[in-house]
């Protein structure tokens, strides 16, 4: 399915002028005036395309554009505008903008579907103003109630509840997407696999599942001077070679399983004392359930272990759990079959990273698709997905919701 | 030479007791009023002494009691009184109050030296209140101005010139101790050599010296996610393996050289994003400049190496360096005579911390000796040092300051 790519472009470009930050970055966080701006300028979009748009109590929106068959349940699609701090021009945006172009494409060609076409925003994905992230799709999943969204306050004290009130777009409970034929979420890969292996497109099949870890290190403090080398209990050095034991572990484990180490700090952190306590974050990946646990008894094992050879304490907390996401079957075959039929280079794929599919898969039959991130960029200014990737994704998408309509 | 036991015990008792902190600690920072209250007793001993007690511009006290050639120069021992926030009872104050007690002990048995013997008290060694360490000291050698002094500020914004007011402790410039036939500093040994070489004094001959480094490891921020172990520039992993190749290569080289990495952190500091950039420290110590350009050297080849293998950029640049300070042989030998006549177990040493002889040793004949640190621990309320330990440098103290009056 052609689509207007010149259009796509222009209403891309329209939305990513209006919030420039540093290095040609965004700073469209969500509910802030900047995002009502750009859900402004959606819902006129929705509008002059013939859609009914609806706005759900968490602020979300949805724009329907009806089928031939009354009693049909959407096809849907969607994933979320607003950016992290200074972010990119694609996470989240390219999904909603795809969707728009993919439906308006549709209209345009004269196509009538038997299930109306929704296409969706969700409010506050990225939790970099409201934590945690995917707080609408939770709310709608079930994962969080509204009392608690609507709770959490950002950095200045505001509350979601409140900012939501302020840009004008608190909708009704009922308006919620909670019963649809399929969702499928257009994004870019944010990780460097598709470009690696030269392919232009990623069937995603799962989510990984994430288990936190908090590690404490307990050495001895002691002057930098007088301790000699071998006497020392030095905190610092042994998460040093736990962390570089995870990493080993965790390379050799193999694609697409991931381990980071991303958060560290050390007591009393100055450069003539010897660190008696240093503190760190394991973030761990794995598709299956089982798989996670596997890894996290093997890093835990080997924290004790060389904690012990080096006669430090330590402590283990866990801060995160998330089991891993399987994506529904049909609507992955669906996703795959309009690749194949529009002649990319793709392969399936695991998502690394969280999307509001992630909540939605769990009432609504879901998939995704990954458009090529170069270098592997997000969430800062030098995020990019090449234009041709973007109209390739687009054209697939317009396919897969014809082909989920007529399934 | 026997000493009064009970009396050094009492007097260390008394002002141990004045400004007691968290877990039986010491909070004596420089210039307060617990330091105050420290110095006035120390005043109210000397002056019971006989001494005449002479205030100079930083502060510094130093109690004379004349020897019987009016044209000798002083013998003179000591060291500071201020702690460490939390600090330990010995680290210093074992230095002042053993000086003290081994002129009260000559006094006592009726010796009259030659020359004039003198207990002095440097103002704010630790530098944990006005920064840097070391300040009074440093101003009588030269290697600071007095107008810079005044001007450092606590954290409070309060200027030592002030703080020094404040306590009535500003004296005159013409009293710092400028001339003198030997200072000797008795210490804790603030490590654990001692301790675990079963030894019960160490001379010191020399004080290592210090090259620091600021180490920034620039890799590249990612997804923790999405991407892959093999394609990612962690600034971290780089660190941590240069860190413990650091470590190895020191650790080969022998003791008593050290390097610690003391200080570390990461940008952005996030659990679900690999660390792009990492930056820490290395303090690095010597008994020569040959040895301290030869190890910064390697370390510098070891930094670069390492950070090119994982595709990561770094930054060097040095923060610090001093040269090491060799004590004055005739002072040396005579600390080391003594402890040959006492009888007890000792070995020479280097200090890998600094101290007020660093400062004084380029315009005074000085030397060191140092007692066992129980586990090595200083800076800290664990610090602890045997009261036999403390009698038998206290009377070792006493010898020495007889035997540099002869020479």
């Amino acid at each position: 399915m052609k689509i207007n790519e010149q259009r796509l472009k222009e209403r891309m470009d329209i939305i990513n002028g209006i919030a420039v930050s540093e290095d040609d970055g965004m700073m469209r966080l969500a509910l802030t005036d900047a995002d009502r701006q750009a859900r402004d300028l959606l819902k006129q979009w929705m509008l002059e395309l013939g859609m009914e748009v609806r706005i759900d109590d968490m602020g979300s929106m949805y724009g329907y554009l009806p089928g031939t068959d009354p009693d049909a349940l959407p096809v849907c699609s969607g994933s979320h505008m607003d950016t992290q701090p200074n972010g990119g021009k694609y996470d989240g945006f390219f999904g909603v903008m795809a969707a728009l172009e993919a439906v308006c494409s549709i209209k345009d060609a004269g196509i009538q579907t038997k299930s109306p076409l929704v296409v969706v925003n969700w409010t506050n994905e990225e939790g970099a103003r409201f934590k945690p992230p995917m707080i609408a799709s939770g709310v709608v999943a079930g994962n969080f109630t509204k009392e608690f969204a609507y709770g959490i306050e950002d950095i200045d004290g505001v509350k979601l509840g409140d900012a939501l009130a302020t840009i004008g777009y608190v909708g009704e409970e009922s308006n919620r997407l909670t019963k649809a034929k399929a969702m499928v979420e257009a994004h870019i890969e944010q990780g460097p696999v598709l470009e690696a292996e030269n392919l232009e497109f990623g069937v995603v099949n799962a989510v990984l599942g994430i288990t936190g870890l908090n590690v404490t290190v307990i050495g001895e403090a002691d002057h930098a001077g007088p301790s000699p080398m071998k006497m020392r209990k030095d905190s610092l050095m042994t998460a040093s070679e736990i962390m570089l034991a995870v990493e080993e572990y965790i390379t050799n484990y193999g694609d697409p399983i991931v381990a980071t180490m991303g958060v560290i700090s050390v007591e009393p952190a100055s450069s003539n004392i010897i660190p008696g306590v240093t503190k760190f974050t394991i973030d761990m990946r794995h598709y299956t359930n089982e798989g996670l646990t596997e890894i996290e008894d093997e890093i835990i094992k080997i924290i004790n272990r060389l904690a012990e050879k080096r006669g430090c304490k330590c402590e283990i907390g866990r801060y995160w759990r998330a089991d891993p996401v399987y994506f529904d079957e049909k609507v992955v075959d669906a996703v795959e079959r309009a690749a194949k039929n529009h002649g990319v280079t793709y392969r399936r794929m695991t998502s690394g990273a969280g999307h509001d599919s992630v909540f939605i898969s769990s009432i609504i039959p879901t998939g995704m698709m990954f458009i090529p991130s170069i270098g592997g960029k997000s969430h800062c200014p030098q995020e990019h997905s090449r234009f041709e990737d973007i109209v390739t994704g687009t054209e697939i998408l317009a396919d897969v919701l014809l082909d989920l309509d007529k399934a």
